[in-house]
């Protein structure tokens, strides 16, 4: 790429400045990133944390291997879900025993559907994002069903609207504090407050928050939280989700997965069904350890650091992507919002050819990925992404369009999975 | 211990015999197992099988840590519940197709239960053991609960009487194999027809089953089965379960967890759930990868193994121990049946202080395990347990036994795990 007016070494200086004074130091060195990959796709699949690979080979080697049954009791697999929940906790704002790992994000999204209506009897509505991510949606229209409950659909900017319209049937709002398409970050803890006026609860979906900014669950009286493991939180592919009770809200939680795991006597072998005490009793079954255990392990990448400092990054890196991407790709259709407050740790471009844009980019070196119908999406993982990246990524984008690679049947034909 | 008469040294000869002549030949080298342990507890958790320690480091390093999200595809993470639920099949006579690995027992004993009522509406009830497995009758409440089910309480003797006389209204007869405690092995198979005959459904746990012994799913027309991952399988802690639903009946298979790995196109962001063909709409949310790959690998351990030769391994190990235990500990309360086809891969001994009795066992290198209120239970997984094995549990018992070590309170005093 040529560089008339000197603009690319202008931001090259730039990155190398804002890099050597991140507020995150070296957090980078805490991860295993490929050699000549520019990863901006944490926001899908989190790198690999320095560590996890001993600690993953420990559970398998000596806690299952050699220790055997006993890794139970004496290697903390029974604990691990509250323990590995305190962990998470921690960074979204939760004090201990109120976040429990277990499950997939969907399967949570379940319980915290149905047991909102239980906490709110008499009231059928369910008010939530038509743009949630699909699996949000699909869950709740299955526990709708069950439940007897009617979905109403209201971007976050219209939910106000509707729990003044019909705040007293509402039993529930559920919104997501990221959109996983645009990157927009909504005001939550405004519905929040505006939710609870009407008497009626909050769940968020912290999926695309968790490890890339503050939350702040308990600040904000939030009753009920989800989120995966995988994505910023860098726990491994399919790493374990979470689910978030409010401690005020658990000695009513009812949750239709009453599986042993949660059972008060889980060894007792009772014919009935008697919920654990606290965030235990949303537990089901037989976690995955392997997978537990390397979110464990992967968390550890977060030691030490301050969450606010975390998005403090986060936002460094996309504002200097956006003006890397401005001078490079001028006029290119962001969709994420510009206003710093109003963004997630992504940005989003809508593009004719976006998947081939990404193909394109992953050929070049720079991972991204893209979102039905013309969403290309790169994200910024606060921990690993460099201002250097940011640079690479939208010199790499300029590039692909520049060419017409995008357009190129080589990238252009779509495969199944993306 | 003294050994009048030469039983013991005659016993061993036998054992060493039988090992040498075993069906499964030297299977026990595709395990990692603990020296100077003889591990009677593999119908909890499998011993660890040679080359799933690398697996999962490959899994780590090269797909998660270097290929990152092209794992998906390059690495086959979006089809591995399938993949590893068609290797699963060929162990429970389940043609290709029919079985997917996902989420655990207790999560897809609620997506049978459910299913099952869809498929048979109008009939409510459900009838189950209540002896089963604890996790099987909380879920079945949940379930019965959210769909209006009856659920009928009867032993497997007693369900022939329950068909005959409510056969018209049963939707659902769900049991298990083998009883996770007694280890008395059911006659399903029969059952199954008579429940046929009335109309109803009949889902199999195969848990205490699957990899010790043959179920010929497809065989016997059998509906539904879950089972999991982490007993003979030998998958690991908590490794992922696995559900099979007939392919007959996957076309009106319904589950209330629809989730967006189950949907027909779970990257085009539709609003609107539609279940994928086949065994696929049986998936919820992301899998566990590191969990269900490790699993994957482990499976290799049955690798040109007929399954009718691990049952016939397992008859001789428990045949074995019986006639051992029958020697040193002559009186012992065994509960599980002595005649071989009702025996699963396990022998039950009702003690007073059968908890300690498992502590002193441990003490001495012998591991097995306690189920509420007094039995003493151990396991032969057939691939890596030998005849001297069965003999050395059996002596040690005896040992135990006649030191009074059982009811010794550094032994007997409970801990909160076991």
């Amino acid at each position: 790429m040529t560089d008339p007016g000197g603009t690319l070494e202008a931001l090259g200086a730039r990155a190398a400045e804002l890099d050597a004074t991140a507020p995150l130091g070296d957090a980078r060195d805490r991860f295993v990133l490929p050699e000549g990959v520019v990863y901006l796709d944490g926001n899908s699949l989190g790198a690999l944390p320095v560590g996890v690979a001993e600690a993953v080979a420990d559970v398998v080697h000596r806690q299952w291997g050699t220790d055997l049954i006993s890794s139970w009791n004496d290697n903390g697999w029974w604990d691990a879900p509250e323990r590995v929940g305190d962990k998470i906790g921690a960074l979204i704002g939760a004090a201990p025993g109120q976040v429990v790992v277990t499950d997939s994000t969907s399967v949570n999204l379940f319980k915290a559907y149905l047991a909102a209506a239980s906490l709110r009897p008499g009231r059928r509505l369910v008010v939530t994002d038509p743009d949630s991510f699909p699996t949000d949606l699909y869950l709740l229209r299955s526990a709708a069903d069950l439940a007897g409950l009617e979905v109403v659909l209201a971007s976050p900017p219209d939910v106000p609207g509707v729990l003044e319209a019909r705040g007293a049937d509402v039993a529930l709002v559920a919104l997501s504090s990221v959109d996983y398409r645009t990157g927009e970050r909504w005001d939550l803890p405004t519905i929040a407050g505006l939710t609870h006026q009407v008497g009626a609860l909050v769940l968020w979906d912290l999926s695309h928050a968790a490890g890339a900014m503050e939350v702040d669950l308990d600040a904000h009286h939030v009753d009920l939280a989800v989120g995966c493991g995988y994505k910023y939180l860098c726990g491994g592919p399919g790493a374990p989700a979470y689910l978030y009770v409010a401690a005020r809200h658990q000695e009513a939680f009812t949750q239709p997965l009453a599986g042993w795991h949660g059972h008060a006597r889980p060894f007792a072998s009772e014919a009935t069904y008697q919920p654990a005490p606290g965030i235990t009793r949303a537990r089901v079954g037989t976690p995955p350890l392997l997978s537990m255990l390397a979110l464990e392990a992967a968390l550890k990448a977060f030691d030490g650091i301050d969450v606010a400092d975390v998005r403090a990054s986060s936002l460094s890196l996309t504002s200097f992507f956006l003006e890397a991407l401005d001078a490079v790709v001028p006029g290119a259709d962001v969709i994420t919002p510009r206003r710093p407050e109003r963004r997630g740790s992504q940005v989003s471009i809508r593009l004719d050819g976006a998947y081939g844009a990404v193909q394109a980019l992953t050929a070049r070196g720079v991972v991204g990925d893209f979102r039905e119908p013309d969403v290309l999406r790169l994200g910024f993982a606060p921990l690993y992404v460099t201002h250097a990246d940011c640079l690479a990524g939208a010199v790499a984008l300029a590039a692909v369009l520049a060419a017409g690679e995008h357009t190129d049947p080589a990238y252009a034909t779509r495969s199944t999975v993306t």
